[in-house]
């Protein structure tokens, strides 16, 4: 029987990752995915499972993280945004919440999304950015940076800009754009794509820096994408800087 | 005899105050003083007693805390930067090291403060927002706020505007500057004075507050300062907001 108390829910969420052990529950430490599903359980009453459109991980902070659960209420979706928020930590904000079609899925139905690295380049950082932008003491050249952003763009097999662990039937992935501005000391690398792979994003902001500073040559980066070799792709850079910035569906 | 090896070292430093009971040593607790005190100890082999400027709350910051030490080592003190830095927790930064004359004293020296306060009209504040800036939801009138503050300048008895357990000999100080912005949701008090009681800035935000709110009238701010009635003041505001940012000797 059609149950026409079931809801499909869309929520849009903010978090700060310094604390969390990523977007997706683990065995031991705290998961905004846990948190969000406990806040839902405490306002309905019900156990859900939510379904986000990007697993961040530990540090990565999200502007706009998306997930979708099913709620067997009448509660009104739009007014979940308020209830929540007074329930969890200060680290999460829920920014919307709306009932969407049935077969809406966060994961799924994702076009595109766009992540946001942020980098600086001083001598001391201040205090307050410790767990907001990355740093490195190396002078970077933003043109050849540029230009090896445009090696990256388009469609690629990425397997030599992934984390070993990445457990996919394809690596390969379309880059639409890759931004990249200065402002002061910040430097704000902005990729959108129809996917990223496991520590993708990060591992092309150190491929771009180790460009920028001279270490690795065009051709190099070049045999990384035609070889999947990941030893001629840069490091890893830290999650602190890297924010989830938007999905588009 | 005089020993020649003394020198007194004066220090600039930065912190965020988030995770700390404040910058004076406690019986419990992280305090400023006594992880930068550690760290001098590791480098130069010797405990120190480090007098700074401000004793600032738990959870309030500084950008620029001022403190002397003395130091029986021929360790040149512009290197003690770079030493201090690499040793301390990322949430203190040692800005500068440097000799400074025998007599030359943090507490007693100064000549001014500034100290500046961070508050956010919004709905929903930002997960990146909540240990830097405080949030309020009432909608303020800046011109009223910029009327009180003219009134809150100048030498005045500030018993009315401080903590019930600050000690001291004179609630007299001298505001010389309160100055008032706004930038989109947020406003940023700054204060200049002569020196600041326990609580006091705090005070003087929340009061101005409560005249932008419309809760307090001018008439009750001069009751205030004139019969030090705490009761005519304003409430005291989170610490979180308040940044120690320049010491003048």
């Amino acid at each position: 029987m059609y149950n026409f108390f079931m809801q499909r829910v869309m929520l849009v969420i903010e978090y700060d990752g310094t604390n969390f052990v990523g977007w997706q529950k683990q065995r031991r430490g705290r998961s905004v995915q846990q948190e969000v599903e406990q806040a839902i359980e405490k306002v309905t009453g019900q156990a859900v499972k939510l379904v986000g459109s990007s697993r961040t991980d530990a540090k990565v902070h999200a502007l706009g993280q998306v997930a979708h659960f099913d709620m067997d209420s009448t509660f009104p979706a739009e007014r979940l945004k308020v209830a929540l928020n007074d329930i969890l930590t200060d680290e999460i904000k829920i920014l919307s919440s709306k009932t969407v079609k049935p077969d809406f899925n966060a994961r799924f139905d994702v076009k595109k999304k766009t992540y946001v690295y942020l980098l600086e380049t001083c001598e001391i950082q201040s205090p307050f950015k410790r767990n907001y932008v990355a740093n490195t003491s190396f002078s970077l050249d933003i043109e050849a940076m540029g230009n090896c952003a445009k090696l990256l763009e388009g469609e690629h097999n990425f397997k030599g800009f992934c984390s070993a662990q990445a457990q996919v039937k394809t690596f390969v992935r379309t880059i639409y754009d890759i931004r990249i501005t200065k402002n002061k000391d910040c430097i704000k690398f902005t990729f959108t794509g129809n996917g990223f792979l496991q520590h993708m994003v990060r591992i092309l902001v150190g491929t771009l820096v180790d460009v920028g500073r001279g270490k690795l040559s065009l051709q190099d980066v070049k045999l990384a994408l035609e070889n999947g070799d990941r030893s001629k792709a840069g490091k890893t850079m830290p999650p602190r800087g890297l924010y989830l910035k938007k999905i588009y569906f």
